[in-house]
């Protein structure tokens, strides 16, 4: 009954290809069942959520304001945590697994907070070098080992 | 493409009849076609998430800890904050209305915060005397009034 | 080496009456050898502060914001949380206990998460009717009760 | 009349080196007349409150945990947040400037935050090759350079 949620990072601002791989990740999650959690703001986020939402699947967004209008048109059920960037702990805490798409501080953050809680963290052309991370080369790979890892954990 | 979300606050300890009644509160949210949010715990919170469950309805459960499976079996969307009793302020800002069944302190709480925040709070057998607060005598009232004001104010 | 924390709670707007009262407890707070938390904004929070800073005491303002500019000018340790409302439950685990003057949903809201974790509770013309909350009459008094109560209780 | 906050993070375990260096450090904040804010814990942490308590000064422990008694002997004012790792962003906001010590998946995390926020951020023996790190080569010059850069920018 419990609902797998996987995890997408990365910047509120993205290049187009990061665009087009962040939506293709959001598909194949939406696809593959699970709910997409992400920070519910534009760029990679909004990406992932559309992507998700075009296949039917549900989009939690976690947004650092406090105001639900915020959020990407494509977050079907807005969290509007008034905590800041101390949302991206919860979206670690949340997400069974997560996959980084490009990014820069605040996604390099979401990483470390997940590897510190010893979530699954998969890479699609984002910070380099950062000992746990595993790097995919496609969305498809990138989520298909996420549901993996994710299913394979267990609920926490 | 936003789904409305209405919030019930109540205590992890609650009578036989409070659990009745957070019971139909759940079900008339899920039959009306909103999504659930509570604190994902026992008692107020179990019940109102079972009663959503059994007509198919989705409830995200806003837990004090950092470990999902703590939140109860009707819990469908497990957000294990990790942040203790914080965590009713998020529910504040998440919920467009509140809907509170019995309680104690941490409810108290929880509806002063709603009410700060501009959100409608209906009662049912809860703290009395708040000014603000929307006192309700049945499940079905409660429910309709929290669908009506959450609607009637937009997303915000 | 460990310092005494006193929580001051109380709106952002206060009458003269309330601003010389919790002037005054914060005098007492400071001439006691303790250190005040509270929102650092403006009205109770202020006063607090400003009476503390008159005797030489430290103040500490946990902010709603993220900016430690936006603190009152009686602040001397700014820690800016960014965190909204959900700053009041990290005042009531920061102080041994709370003395509450005047106030509205916010305070009302402070004073249940204090109870809620057994912190004591001082109140000064704030919230009736709340059990478990102990009523003085002046500064002097609930300044006397809150000490007593802090140390009694040790650390925690 | 606000006091100039500096930042240490840093692991919860820490090599004799790394302890002695942090404690070098602490004790270079306590001297340049700077409140040392850290995470309050054993470590790193632990090291640089020592070391800020020899020469006299304050203490500043953002706790993980809700129980204040859970803070380092050397912590003068410990702010238990109740917040597990989001009281890193809080440490973020709060210090002007922060000095990285040795450290892991946490302490990468809390540099990126404090980057993304615009806080200077020193390092010795740190994570490599983050840009935008300052690399310093010991404790004096880490704090010099922490604390010209702490009073340049205000306090915001």
């Amino acid at each position: 009954m419990r609902k797998t949620i996987i995890g997408v990072i990365g910047a509120g601002q993205v290049s187009d290809t990061g665009y087009a791989v962040a939506r293709e990740v959001g598909r194949r999650i939406g696809e593959g069942g699970a709910v997409l959690v992400c920070g519910g703001l534009s760029g990679v986020m909004e990406a992932a959520c559309q992507g998700c939402n075009e296949v039917g699947g549900e989009t939690l967004g976690l947004l650092p304001g406090g105001d639900a209008a915020m959020a990407n048109p494509y977050v079907t059920l807005a969290v509007p945590t008034n905590m800041g960037h101390a949302r991206n702990v919860i979206i670690a805490h949340t997400a069974q697994a997560l996959i980084a798409v490009e990014g820069e501080y605040g996604t390099l953050s979401e990483i470390a907070v997940a590897l510190k809680l010893g979530k699954p963290v998969v890479a699609l052309n984002s910070w380099p070098g950062i000992e746990g991370v595993i790097e995919a080369s496609s969305a498809e790979e990138a989520v298909e080992i996420a549901l993996q890892l994710a299913t394979g954990q267990g609920e926490a």
